[in-house]
C-alpha cells in the first residue's frame, strides 16, 4: 500500500482534500537550498517588521523568562487588562490567539459545521479558505473587484446556510483598502446570524485619513469579531499573539474552542510592552510609508504595474505570462532575495514584496532589474 | 435579550455544550482573591516542573531572541532533526505541537467528524473530552477499573462509527500506569481504520522497570500516534510546545490541520536544548521520586487512600462526602497553597497534588493537616 492509500484510511474527506499553507521560505532554508551565506540573504517574503522586535518587549521578555516552567495565565489577565484599557471594552469582550492564524481558525471551529458555507473574497488571505476546509463547510468565493474584496457582491452572495464571513482591511496578498463607509453600509445588511469577521492584521499601518473605529461597529453589532495581531507592526510574528474583540456572548462562544494554553508566556509579557510602546509604533509607520514609495518609485521606472497598497507590503506584476512569478521569484531566489510568490491566490503573474529597511529594498529592486532581464 | 439568549445564535450546538477546560488557578489570581502575598504561595496545581525551565533551555532562548520579528520556523527543521536523532525516524514521522494539547486537537479535527465516536476512560485528561465535544463527535467513555484505564473494555467499546481512541500512559489525574504487555495486545486489537493517541505527557518520569519503546509500536502500526511534551519533566509549561510521532501518512494529515505557526521560535530553541540535556531530566526524575515519597508517606501517616502514581502528582481522598474536594481545596487555598481540585473528573473526594520541592511538598502537607481538621 503507497502512502496515499494509507492516507486514505483516516479522516474526513475534507480535511484529506486540504492543501496545507505554504509559508515564506525561512533564511536557512534558502541558505541551504541555493549555497547562500545566510547573511547575506535579504527575506522580504512574510510582512515581518524590518525593524524586528521592539526594545520595550525584549525587556519585558528578559522578565518574564524566570517563570517558564509555570503554565501561561490561560485567561491572558495582564494582557487582557491593557487591551481593555485601549479600546474601553470589559475582559470578556476579548479574546487571544496563538497569532490572529488561531483567532480565525477558531472562529470557523466555533460557529460553523461541515456542510454549512463561508464567504470570503477572491485574492484574500489563504487561511480564510484553509479554516473552511478544515471545518468541512461549503467555500463561497466571491469575485474579486479591483483586487480588492466586493462587498456588494459578497453582501448579496451570503447564503441562508451562510454562519460566517471573511472581510480582511487592508487586505492580504493585495494590499487593498475598504473605506469605512462601505464596511459600515456591508454591516448593516448583514443577518443578524451571520458572524463577520473583520481581520485588521494590517490596521497599524493605515494612513491617519484612513484609520476608522471599528470597535464602535463592535459595540454595535452582536454579530461582529474585530480580528488583530501583534506579528505585523508590533514586529513580535516569532512570539504567536494575536487577539479579537467582540461582544461577550460571541466571546464566550469562541473560548469554548480556544485552547486553554494557546498563548505562550512570554508573547503575554511582550505584547503588554508593544502594545505600550506608541513610539516603536510610529517609527515601524514612518519607515514602511518612506519604503512604499521606495518600491512604487522603482515599479514606475521599471513600467511594473501594482497595486495601491494599504499594508507593509506591495503586489507587484512580473510579467505578462503565468510563469512570470514562479519565474522571477527563482531568479531572486538565486540572487538571495526571498519574496512572496502569490501563485495559490491565481496570481500567477505577481508577487509580493514586504515593505524592508532602505538597504534591503536596494537590494530586492536591484536583483529584481537584473531578475527581469 | 440576555446573553445566554444571544449566545444561541451562534455556532452548532455541539459548540455551545461546551463547558470550557478550568486551568489550575495562577499565583497572581490567587493572591489578588484571597489577599496573599505571591511569594509565599506554593503552587502544586498543575503537574509542572518544580525545578522551572532548565538553564540549558534559558541559553537557548537568550541565542534566539534577537530574531523574533520573524515568523517562527513553520516546518519546525531543527526541532525535528533533533526528534529525528532521538528516535531514530524521519522528519516526516513527527508532528509539532502548541504543546501536546495542541497534538491532542488536531488528531480529533483531522480525524472525526460530528456524529462518529472517540473511546477514552473515565476519569482521563479533560482535553480527550473537550476535543471530542468540539469536533461534535460522541463520546464512549469506558468506565475506570481501579482509577485506571480497562483497555479490554476500551478494546470492546470501539463502535464502527469510532474513529480515535484516547489512551493517557501514566493517566492524568490519577497517575495509574499500563504495562507494556497491556498496550500491545489491546492495540492488536484495534481496527486498522480507527486510530489510537497514545498520550505520553508524563513518560519521562517512569522508573527504568516501566519503561518500554512505543516508538517500536509506531513502526508497526500505521494507526498509532505517540503524543509527548515539553511541558512537564522538561520543564517549558510556559513555552508550549509537544510533539506527535506517527507513520507518514497519518502525519500528513494532522499537518493539514495543524497552524502553519503554531509553535512560538523560542520554543523550538528551547525544546532543542532541553532535549540534550540528559542531566536536567535525570535530577528532574530523581526529586520527583524522593517527593512522590514524602508525599506518600504524609498520606499513610494521616490515613489518606491515594492512588500509586507513576507520574509528577498524586491523586489523594482527602475525605468519604462528595463536598470533601471542593472544602480541603479552599482551606488550603486560604493558607496559601494552590492544589487541583478534580470534581470535574467525577472524583469529588480527591484532589491532585503536583510533587514539588521539598519545602513545597512540606508546607502542603502542613496545610492539608490543618485543613482536614
Amino acid at each position: 500500500m503507497n502512502m496515499a492509500e494509507q492516507g486514505k484510511q483516516f479522516g474526513p474527506e475534507y480535511v484529506r482534500a486540504i492543501s496545507p499553507y505554504v509559508a515564506g521560505k525561512p533564511i536557512s532554508e534558502v541558505a541551504r537550498e541555493f549555497g547562500l551565506v545566510e547573511s547575506t540573504i535579504v527575506k522580504l517574503a512574510s510582512n515581518e517588521n524590518p525593524l524586528g522586535m521592539p526594545e520595550s518587549a525584549r525587556t519585558a521578555i528578559a522578565a518574564a523568562v524566570a517563570d517558564l516552567g509555570r503554565y501561561p495565565d490561560a485567561n491572558g489577565f495582564a494582557l487582557k487588562g491593557a487591551l481593555s484599557a485601549r479600546f474601553d471594552v470589559p475582559p470578556d469582550w476579548l479574546t487571544l490567539g496563538n497569532g490572529s492564524n488561531d483567532i480565525l481558525e477558531i472562529a470557523a471551529h466555533a460557529l460553523v459545521k461541515p456542510g454549512e458555507s463561508i464567504v470570503y473574497a477572491e485574492h484574500s488571505f489563504a487561511v480564510y479558505a484553509l479554516a473552511t476546509q478544515e471545518v468541512g463547510a461549503r467555500a463561497i468565493e466571491v469575485k474579486a473587484r479591483d483586487y480588492g474584496h466586493d462587498l456588494d457582491a459578497m453582501a448579496v452572495a451570503i447564503a441562508p446556510d451562510t454562519r460566517l464571513v471573511f472581510i480582511a482591511n487592508p487586505n492580504n496578498p493585495t494590499g487593498t483598502f475598504l473605506p469605512a463607509a462601505e464596511i459600515e453600509t456591508f454591516l448593516a445588511k448583514v443577518p443578524a446570524d451571520v458572524v463577520v469577521v473583520l481581520d485588521e492584521a494590517y490596521n497599524e499601518y493605515l494612513d491617519d485619513a484612513q484609520q476608522y473605529d471599528s470597535i464602535a461597529w463592535v459595540r454595535k453589532y452582536p454579530n461582529l469579531l474585530v480580528s488583530r495581531t501583534f506579528s505585523k507592526a508590533y514586529g513580535l510574528a516569532g512570539l504567536r499573539i494575536g487577539y479579537a474583540v467582540a461582544q461577550p456572548a460571541l466571546t464566550d462562544l469562541l473560548n469554548r474552542i480556544r485552547q486553554p494554553f494557546n498563548v505562550n508566556s512570554l508573547a503575554q509579557a511582550a505584547a503588554v510592552a508593544a502594545l505600550g510602546d506608541a513610539a516603536f509604533l510610529q517609527r515601524s509607520a514612518e519607515l514602511n510609508r518612506a519604503g512604499k514609495a521606495q518600491l512604487v518609485a522603482a515599479f514606475d521606472r521599471l513600467g511594473l504595474q501594482y497595486v495601491p497598497s494599504s499594508g507593509n507590503f506591495v503586489l507587484v506584476r512580473v510579467g505578462r505570462d503565468d510563469g512570470a512569478g514562479a519565474r522571477v521569484n527563482l531568479a531572486l531566489l538565486k540572487q538571495g532575495v526571498i519574496v512572496r510568490p502569490v501563485g495559490n491566490y491565481n496570481l500567477p503573474q505577481w508577487l509580493r514584496i514586504t515593505i524592508g529597511l532602505p538597504e534591503e529594498n536596494a537590494a530586492f529592486i536591484a536583483a529584481l532589474e537584473k531578475a527581469l532581464k
